[in-house]
């Protein structure tokens, strides 16, 4: 079970709900994927201009908990302004803070993120920051009291996976609020690995939005999921440089005989 | 469906028997990964020592196809004969080819593969050897007609992963008959990036049998075979060296506005 | 050439001096790295204790460039303290500021950082900051106004390696001052990387002091960083999957004819 | 010191002689490399058409020691004709034993190769065969009497650097002759890391020909061989997860006092 604040969840996979040229497919995608949880952006969602199609129309949004996003915030200050509208609308009171730094990587900036979510803690928000792989940056935003912290793998929509597990699994062991692999994720591979190294939930869009076949990637992200935290639970096997039989034959009744 | 000569299977997962401490144990593993293909070491069951403990005995034999392994074998001589047993006790008419050419390593020897591949392909087995990710082996092996390739991941029992993707992809691009990735998973995303590149089934064993549970590892490698599976059709993103934003918000209303 | 503010250097490797159990023997590495800059803890080195060894009173200071580091800081206070006592010793207007925020990891704190950076950049000192391989921070801190950002490769001591070439290359894409790759290092080829993606310098201390040979290591990474340094100046090949021979043969007159 | 049956070099550095322009660019870079060894395909050389230019008239031959190899077969009947052809020149009694059995990867027949060794041997040549990196392999190649195995690090011209250092190093292990990695070095880095894993050479052709600037990266590679043969040398730090200081200082007196 996920428990972010006061929120619990079955699934451990949050989806993006960005990039979709095709509403129906995006809505098969959803329910194949058996999230629980959609983000979006509140500035690309026209929530205001009732003239406009948006994806949330065409879903049970009861069924869902929706996460706001500050997608395209590069300051604390527009990220705030975001979070508020977003609460406004009465969808949600948790916000995914995310304040780009650097318009070619579209790397967080810890700065406007930390001073952010400062703000937001205080203004009683559910607050999950999407973070780089920085151990400090993530032990600072707990002790700050986020709910989560949501490190990237990889570029947004590199299609990199996890580009750094070392960094990854350091925030991880000292996380006292559940990680949420953020950014990067490529393929189902990708994300298994995210949750075997500890995660708490895994969340992405493009892997899925930009599939060949976005319905089947949504199952087999859901599948990768559920693997990698089953096998995360189930205690892998040590790494070891040399080889050790798994049909011993040492002492056995050979066959020559 | 993994198509294996005229042998049909819903699994892509194969298992092996070796290593458990506990048959009750390993039962349970075995049920959980819903293999229908369980490899076992001649040399090592007792078939013809009916005082001794046997795992074969434990299970419905019928529910699963059994292939006999020539584990413990250094020559195509000793293969032969470990294969012509195994014949003899009416199990199977199906053989993986072990020769291991390295004590230390456990890598497989590719000359006497090769060697006892084309005996065995004459007395009409059904021939799955185990080898090297050496390309050109493979397309050998295959001209021959053999009937499935099992190209090692890395040393058996070392729990490495996936040494050399690149090689493993020129092997499964190239090949006419089935790509079954054996020995060196350690993980459920080891497990679903060989199906991700492209194999047709994975053959594990210590990854379960010495896992800390292994019959929560057994379910993790099963759903992470068939992740891997559906993340391959699927048809997963390019990886790019940037960003590409799964929000964008250029052209957007703002919320500054 | 290496510049940093004022500063003029032949040599791009930058070497530690901790570590060391025999001052004669680290005389001997130091002179075979050919390096120029030696950093020193200034908590350390007892300068004011005259009656304890001390391994700069085994050199001719006037020789190299000394680097005085903050390391023991947990604060941007400790830190700026530090840094004026160093100063105070006439030693040397430059600083490295090492703030540790996690001692398990010995990862370095942003926030601690930018504000010692800060306060120290308007004190007059000439800045090198260790970092995380935190993009958007190595952007925030040149902004600052810097003189080099310290990027770590993995952490100080584990010898890991580059852990994430992808951040280190983005640091070094935007970066305006120079990139010294700092931490982390542990054999030549590691050293080699980081000068091929472009990192102006190299600093490292544990890779030679612990080596086994640490006069044999220190000469080897005094290669190593000038072979990177030409290498990235030559144009590398680009890495392609597929083969393209070097000896073609297609249209050569044949030996069989 | 590298030892090839009777031969002695100085140099670690192997050069191949392919795809240059510019045969006074390639002079220059030949020189630069300080490398003793280099290999030329005996069908692309015109040896006996002495109408057309070939790089070997540029330079001093006798300052070099040729090392013919069988570019361009696909048999080992083939192979040991061109050898032939090689030794009848006069040039050299050693043969690089080239035999791909794959177009478009480029990889070489480990059968084909055997059986060329096999012949060859008994013709009294001096045999270095170029391999994959299957262990096994290379183990019966040097029972067969081989005088170095030459394992490549990844495909032929495609600049991916050592795709599974775990096989190169169980190689190198078990070597009783010359290991010298050959094929897929991309950059300096890769060639320094070829050397630290224990081999005693490396053969490299498109990285320095192909390179922006053929003579620089002839030096960086110069200087890569001999970084990575001290630090192989040297005996290099173990990699460790955690972080160590190398400022260390518990129980120093602080500045805070």
């Amino acid at each position: 079970m996920l428990k972010i604040a006061n929120y619990e969840f079955q699934s451990h996979l949050l989806l993006g709900t960005g990039k979709y040229s095709d509403f129906n497919l995006q809505k098969k995608a959803v329910e194949a994927s058996e999230t629980e949880i959609l983000t979006f952006a509140v500035r690309r969602m026209n929530i205001f201009e009732a003239d406009q199609p948006n994806f949330l129309e065409m879903i049970d949004v009861d069924q869902y908990t929706l996460l706001p996003n500050t997608a395209g915030a590069k300051t604390a200050e527009e990220a705030v302004r975001i979070a508020k509208l977003a609460k406004a609308s009465g969808l949600c009171d948790m916000i995914k803070v995310e304040i780009i730094g650097d318009q070619k990587t579209l790397l967080p900036d810890p700065f406007e993120t930390l001073k952010a979510c400062e703000i937001l803690l205080k203004e009683g928000f559910i607050v999950l920051p999407y973070i780089s792989d920085d151990v400090v940056l993530a032990k600072r935003l707990q002790e700050l009291g986020v709910h989560a912290v949501m490190p990237g793998a990889s570029p947004i929509g590199s299609g990199q996976g996890i580009l750094n597990p070392v960094h990854l699994q350091f925030i991880i062991q000292q996380a006292t609020v559940p990680v949420i692999v953020d950014a990067g994720i490529g393929s189902p591979a990708d994300a298994a690995l995210a949750m075997e190294l500890g995660a708490d939930g895994v969340l992405l869009n493009t892997a899925v939005s930009d599939a060949q076949d976005p319905v089947k990637m949504a199952l087999a992200m859901k599948l990768a999921v559920e693997a990698g935290r089953y096998g995360c639970a189930a205690g892998r096997i040590p790494k070891k440089t040399y080889a050790s039989a798994s049909s011993p034959t040492e002492g056995m009744s050979t066959v020559e005989s």
